[in-house]
């Protein structure tokens, strides 16, 4: 084993190829639905069509792609130089204030240097330059607290292409610092629901105050793109081709981890729509099959947002409206809306048909936790290690410290390798609730707190 | 020369010692003065015992030290190598934007990339460290828009010792996410001027509204210090101990330009106390003398607070009340109160006494520049290179701009570095302003702006 804190890795190192865990299902994967107004189930061709007015051929493709590498292109590789390859880390730190005995040891992969200060360009940057390669000149999509939109007025700065963001109101109310971001970037920023689109003046009309929903802005940006040629809409995770993209961070994790001489017992990421747990997971996957790793991959959901560990594996939409096919997956239903945890990312009602596919199979463990843990979780990670989390990844943290301390109470050894997916320097509003002792739990499963307005 | 875009430095290439440029400079390093109240000028051991109740022995030492280079402790590289060796990028994307020709190039040090988001936590680790192992149980310091209150509250975190921070008035009311954040990592944080001190107090009397300044917060901190024995006080810049802990910037930029097989023709940075301007500086300056660099080292300041370019080369204050010794430097009088510009970190009315040698000496160019031009030049590199920068560094990247754009009309060749100190993650209210229009500029040599509140 090595005794060095810090995993980085020159730029040639970058891998150039992405992992596309499809064809190393155990249950090959589920086509998605969709229905005709009069109940019709649509053909294959007649979705790829409808798909075709949201996204570029490209990444349709990957999205059904047999292949389990795909080429990454050189203009992206030299956007993703920019910040990557991102650091791994050991956190000698976090395991001498825990108290681990030698034996147990902690490593983070850290996606918080990115320019947006979390994963989501490792996708942005892709979906931007193949809609610009098939000639698109504008991109239209949804943000709930302003990372994804935040991610993607980068790229489409980067690409020169407009960026349309329909942001949560609540969200654009009350977080002007991303907004402002977007628009610094270039991007427009609108508050959804909006007066621009039939969605949402449907909304408006049936309660002129709506401070909006994800689903409600998802359905507005689809709308956008479908009514205009030039434009296309980008999704910030669950579908596959979201999930590809990201798995650069495992591939990278992988190398780095051979350069600290261990392998990881256990491989941990917080999930929302599932494109983070993906990225670090997927190919441990797949260097379980080749028979490399024994590592668990263990997904780390929030209690008020509990898809993976108490919802149904089912067909559902995507989106409130139903702008987007039905896919298969685990879901509370397309029209859950989480209570207003600050883990924003994580507030999702369904999850990535791949990940939950891996799980039904057994392949993914799937957990969940509450948000006041996870921040003393993240205050004692940021006191020890200096950076201070994302809530989103303070789950991951949460989950690797119980992890430690359970190999410690068991007198086991154990290598642990979690996801920080992000800092949490937009997130101190939620910092300031939990310091003040202000913060609450909300546990799905005790039926007490669904539907609570943000 | 290479085509690479990062040249990152693996952790067993951050440097062991720091660059200590007192043995160096042209002129010999002028002492302090002080005064005692009936005006009689203090011994330098009387000056030594006043400096002993603010700093930790071996700070004091530094301050006046004869060595070139010093070592840095093992626990101190220990932590560095959570976010070190920070990276050296070649901005490609902007040089393509600018349409400059193959001749010129442009390399930047990214110091956003520390857990602050800035360069301050290359000397409060050592600070915090130093403070330790002489038994010291709290800090206090004084902050501005908190990019050093956050610093030191994180490395104080790291080893275990209370921060206590005075946090000028105007800026704890108004920028509530520093102060939020420096409290995550548990430090204790005051709207200064405050009751707790005479300071606070005699001003409180005279003015009960008093929204504070940088020279009372000082003043505060110092006190708390001087009558505590188990406490120091920490400064941030200015000082010779702290430009030396910088240094490791331009130790580790040498050696990645080296990776980049170019040697640079001009190396810049913002300059407010002048620590930042002497990290990515002084090395260069010793690499000069060694007969291995002709750049020309150049610091850039507000044209709001031009200390460099209009103050008077002479022995002053560092703070309003006099609790600190004299310096020889540049200096627009130490009750100056610059304009309200938003390069918080850039409103001192002196400058490090060893840049002001250097500048005295001819060694050191200086540049102001208007903050609307700076802002200008921030989003162009934003866009560009996806990095959103500190308000402060932007006056790097409008000089580095500048110097291509000269160097293009010129029909020159120029390799341009310039030290991107912090990211803007903390600023955006700033670029809401700037995105709206509404941005001003104060032109000190114009008359017309002193004294303006912030």
């Amino acid at each position: 084993m090595s005794d060095k804190t810090r995993f980085g890795l020159d730029e040639t190192r970058i891998p150039e190829a992405w992992y596309n865990v499809i064809p190393d299902l155990k249950t090959p994967l589920a086509p998605p639905k969709a229905f005709a107004p009069d109940g019709t189930e649509l053909t294959m061709d007649q979705i790829g069509e409808r798909l075709a007015m949201l996204f570029p051929a490209e990444c349709i493709k990957q999205e059904m792609s047999p292949e389990r590498y795909i080429d990454i292109p050189g203009a992206v590789i030299d956007v993703y130089k920019t910040y990557r390859p991102s650091p791994l880390l050991r956190a000698k730190a976090l395991e001498r204030v825990l108290g681990l005995p030698e034996g147990i040891k902690i490593f983070y992969k850290y996606e918080g240097v990115s320019p947006a200060g979390s994963h989501k360009p490792n996708t942005a940057i892709p979906q931007a330059y193949y809609n610009k390669q098939e000639g698109i000149t504008k991109l239209s999509t949804e943000t709930g607290a302003g990372q994804w939109g935040s991610a993607l007025a980068i790229a489409g700065a980067l690409f020169g292409i407009d960026v349309e963001v329909f942001m949560v109101k609540v969200s654009y109310e009350q977080k002007p610092y991303r907004r402002i971001l977007m628009e610094t970037y270039g991007g427009t920023v609108h508050a959804s629901p909006t007066s621009l689109t039939d969605a949402g003046r449907h909304v408006l009309a049936m309660d002129p105050d709506s401070t909006g929903s994800l689903g409600i802005a998802i359905s507005e940006a689809c709308e956008v793109a479908i009514k205009d040629p030039g434009t296309h809409y980008a999704l910030g995770s669950v579908l596959n081709h979201v999930c590809i993209h990201q798995s650069i961070i495992g591939l990278e994790a992988i190398e780095q981890m051979a350069l600290a001489e261990e392998e990881p017992d256990v491989v941990i990421a917080c999930i929302g729509g599932g494109s983070n747990f993906a990225g670090l997971a997927f190919p441990y996957y797949r260097r379980k099959l080749d028979g490399k790793s024994n590592a668990r991959l263990v997904a780390v959901e929030p209690k008020a947002c509990p898809t993976l560990t108490a919802g149904e594996y089912r067909y559902d939409l995507g989106d409130e409206a139903g702008m987007t096919p039905q896919l298969l997956m685990y879901t509370l239903g397309h029209d859950f809306v989480p209570a207003g945890i600050h883990a924003g990312g994580l507030r999702y009602h369904g999850d990535s048909p791949l990940v939950s596919s891996l799980v039904h199979d057994g392949e993914v463990e799937a957990v969940a936790v509450d948000q006041t843990a996870c921040f003393a979780a993240a205050v004692q990670f940021a006191r020890a290690e200096g950076i201070l989390p994302a809530p989103e990844s303070s789950h991951a943290i949460l989950a690797a410290i119980n992890e430690a301390k359970a190999a410690q109470a068991a007198g086991e050894d154990k290598v642990i390798l979690f996801n920080l997916s992000g800092h949490g320097h937009f997130d101190l509003a939620a910092y300031a609730q939990y310091n003040a002792g202000e913060l609450r739990d909300f546990d799905f499963a005790a039926g007490a707190t669904l539907h609570e307005a943000e």
